[in-house]
């Protein structure tokens, strides 16, 4: 099994990278890691030499470069050369930490996409609050414009991850909608729930509404990628600025307030533990032929070395083979004839 | 200056209403309140006769009632018979706290659009962290599907309210989008992009993220209100189910918690109130003849008295006439010539 990583994609790169990689590697021993990137500076790095390729580039894409030209220009970009490498089946997966973009252009336009999957999606396993599982929503911003079909491939996706790599065993489908009742939504919405109905791949519970979603609504949860990104930046907003809002207020309120704090750290630590969605790997661009997972550019080594431990799930449960196979095996959405 | 007053809907109905009503009497001596409802039920709370007139009905719209069924059939409803009394000029504005989507039928089918503007939009202003000001947002979810020029009549829309409302001399227009960038955006995004461009009328400052919606990114934010719905849910959501995983992990956290929890009581009700966008009134239906104002189901009286004040505000500042010379002065976007 053997990973290509963007050693120099992210704010904390090469450093919190490679010494993700160099967690990761302690379990499991069986993982070969490409990285690619400067050598020297990922050597600084390196505590132990095994189970390790360096591949030397002098060229990264930064983290505000227009994404498909990037891909276009710089050909031998460290995140290039990784999608290359899965592309020519030299790895098996790819993951960085940097520019979202352009991760999405290198593993359409590189890596590609399954046949038969229109659209990949960008897939995160999202928190439940109070609770150990989460939920997997997608499309959470690869796309723009969604058709309905899409949404339903995006509820096979997810069921298949939900399953395969969460371990749940027969995965809650929610349609993202306005309202639970089956007549509300958009066009695309109305169509969708009606498509996602006869979808027999997938067990679909209706539709769900984004205030639900914290608490557990849906194991998979679909939606165009529009909507999707402006759910989960709408969720992120509203909980780092309740986190800083509270520490602000603990601040104003002199020694009393301090106190109350220290006093109250550990629930304090709970709810941003709770809130970080990190802890269950990174996000899938997924539709393509191999996983390619995406972390936050401030990730950390732990939060690497968990995204590891998420591609090797992926890859141990086959999940991409079994797609192919699926996607093969489904005929095409047919118009009913009237 | 006369409201009708739907004294049976939301939660509290009308015990909350009425009190709200005997709150807002005293603030405002020139506001004649036209209460519909059950008389013997809403006299229970009267406690002081002047200003007010009780239209006595057995009939009401109930929370699970099909909204446009429920405006139909029940034409003795209280929110039917108050959005009655302003078409017929018996009242300047109406005010409810029940059924949602009723209280949209009710303006639109009853209390009617004004000319030119297409599709009405539900309009709130949300809440800026840790400042006293807010941002006015809309659709919120009146309609599941809008055009660009709605979008444009919704900058339009927002602009008057918080110039007049809220007093902001120049209100920054943001449009929502997946991106601050000018390429970015769905179909419909981009093209309304570039219609708020060339709308002299209103200080567009181009494209705004869900993130950076509490943190006052711009003072009117306009969106589709399929997106509109799924965004303030999102919010919703995220702070009520943050402010009660925390509520649990201080009860879980035994005496020491519960100390700490003691000392940061000012902390805790200051992110309670900030998150507490009723403070700003109720939601408006606007776009309208006369203003259709909506505070939630479980409101209480302050909350009612709140948004009388926001309605007295809205009629004083002779919102609605000059939006209908507005929209009677400009003429219909034209396609360009080639």
């Amino acid at each position: 099994m053997k990973i290509a990583v963007d050693a120099m994609g992210g704010d904390n790169a090469p450093k919190a990278i490679v010494e993700g990689v160099m967690l990761a590697k302690k379990e499991y021993p069986e993982i070969e890691f490409l990285l690619y990137g400067k050598e020297d500076e990922i050597r600084k790095y390196v505590t132990d030499e095994s189970q390790l390729t360096i591949i030397h580039t002098d060229e990264k894409i930064n983290s505000d470069d227009e994404p498909v030209k990037a891909i276009r220009r710089k050909k031998n970009a460290s995140m290039v050369l990784a999608a290359q490498a899965v592309k020519e089946g030299q790895a098996d997966a790819i993951f960085s930490a940097g520019n979202t973009g352009a991760l999405l252009a290198a593993g359409l336009f590189i890596v590609g996409r399954i046949k038969g999957i229109e659209r990949p999606g960008l897939m995160s396993t999202m928190p439940v609050l109070g609770k150990e599982t989460g939920f997997d929503m997608l499309d959470l911003g690869a796309n723009a414009d969604n058709k309905a079909e899409h949404l339903v491939q995006y509820a096979v996706l997810g069921s298949f991850y939900a399953q395969k790599v969460r371990g749940i065993q027969q995965p809650r489908v929610g349609l993202l909608n306005n309202g639970t009742e089956e007549t509300k939504g958009s066009e695309l919405t109305k169509k969708a729930f009606e498509l996602l109905t006869k979808e027999s791949s997938i067990h679909f519970i209706g539709n769900v509404e984004a205030r639900e979603l914290l608490n557990g609504a849906a194991d998979v949860v679909v939606t165009d990628g529009f909507t999707g990104n402006a759910v989960l930046k709408s969720i992120e907003g509203t909980a780092l600025n309740m986190m800083s809002l509270l520490k602000q207020s603990i601040m104003n309120s002199g020694t009393k307030g301090k106190l109350g704090a220290l006093l109250l750290k550990d629930a304090l630590r709970n709810l941003k533990n709770e809130m970080d969605y990190a802890k269950h790997g990174g996000a899938v661009l997924f539709g393509l032929k191999a996983p390619v997972i995406k972390t936050h550019g401030a990730t950390g080594p732990d939060a690497v070395a968990a995204t590891i431990k998420q591609i090797y799930t992926m890859l141990q449960a086959d999940v991409v083979p079994q797609l192919v196979a699926h996607f093969e095996e489904t005929p095409k959405h047919e118009e009913p004839t009237q």
